[in-house]
């Protein structure tokens, strides 16, 4: 007895990180129980989102219809910067709404095990961004290097930091306060924790 | 900032068993970060297998473009039944190969607290498809009330065991072997334990 169609979705299911092969199964089962007209929402929105949803092609953050939010949005404070790993992380912090400035998602962190180096980051796309707003003298006053407070997030601030502080002296960089948990990430910091991080802020070479 | 898109879908992930918001959130962006093609491919696999796969009028089972594949194989023995609470729990029998007869799904069990009686099962339809099988003079020799080891699926074992020898004297009605862990659930259960199950089945009033 076989169930392609069912088998399918099963596998499907069992790629997403953290389900497995018999979790997998129970949202099947779920969706097989759910009126037909739920299901076919389900997949309508999977398919709209993952067509209105993009990249940035300035910040690396998301974009909604090709445009980003935050880039086009004038009300924004330009001189301040946060510097994140991830599209994310860009969401943890506007849910605190004490931030309104800039963002730039490097796309990950400095792991040179996995692979991963300076090149494999947008931090040349970062260079370039505070290069050319120099020229038009509209350059950010502060960066906030808001990475992950884990080994590889503050191995890839500092790194970040040298960098900026030997191409822009005069830009402040900054780190998120060590309110936040070491060892943890910012997706699952607490609002409050992540609010006092924010606003405790310190030089990264002091 | 708002992604319209986005937000639905983690609320329509998060209404998924076992998922939370954080995790939704997880799938979300792992969704983002796979090439669209593979996106449009699962959002398609979720419609088809929803159009595909419905239930067996008879057996109560799965059925695949609208044909049950098990009471349609004429090659599967006709005089012994295996009695369920879920579609999931024929395919977890099925898998151990062990078994060539018929089902019927009950579509859960007994729970007086939760509004479930007799009526809120497919009992009914298993009394009517036995009687209409007895007119034909090929009624199942024997029934394998096959429900979870828990309190509620042997409760309602306990009861239908009751109904069916009362109503049909002479089918055997079993159970299956305490070889399945008590307290456990039939999906979880391992392969050798089910097979044993399956092989020491014991009537279920001796």
């Amino acid at each position: 007895m076989n169930f392609p169609p069912l088998e399918e979705l099963i596998q499907k299911f069992s790629r997403f990180p953290g389900i497995g092969q018999k979790s997998a199964g129970r949202l099947v089962f779920y969706l097989l129980s759910q009126p037909e007209e739920d299901v076919r929402e389900l997949a309508h929105s999977i398919l709209t989102f993952r067509e209105e949803i993009g990249s940035c092609p300035d910040c690396g953050g998301l974009s909604y219809h090709n445009t980003c939010p935050i880039c086009t949005d004038g009300t924004r404070d330009k001189s301040v910067w946060c510097i994140v790993e991830q599209q994310k992380d860009v969401l943890s912090i506007e849910r605190t709404g004490q931030f309104k400035g800039q963002y730039h998602v490097l796309g990950g962190v400095l792991a040179p095990l996995d692979g991963v180096g300076p090149d494999q980051l947008r931090i040349n796309e970062l260079l370039n961004r505070i290069q050319s707003l120099k020229l038009d003298g509209k350059p950010p006053a502060e960066l906030i290097l808001a990475t992950n407070p884990t080994l590889e997030g503050d191995a890839t601030a500092g790194y970040l930091g040298k960098i900026l502080e030997s191409n822009f002296p005069d830009i402040q960089t900054t780190r998120l306060a060590r309110g936040i948990q070491s060892g943890g990430e910012l997706e699952f910091t607490d609002m409050s924790t992540l609010i006092r991080s924010l606003r405790d802020r310190r030089p990264v070479h002091e």
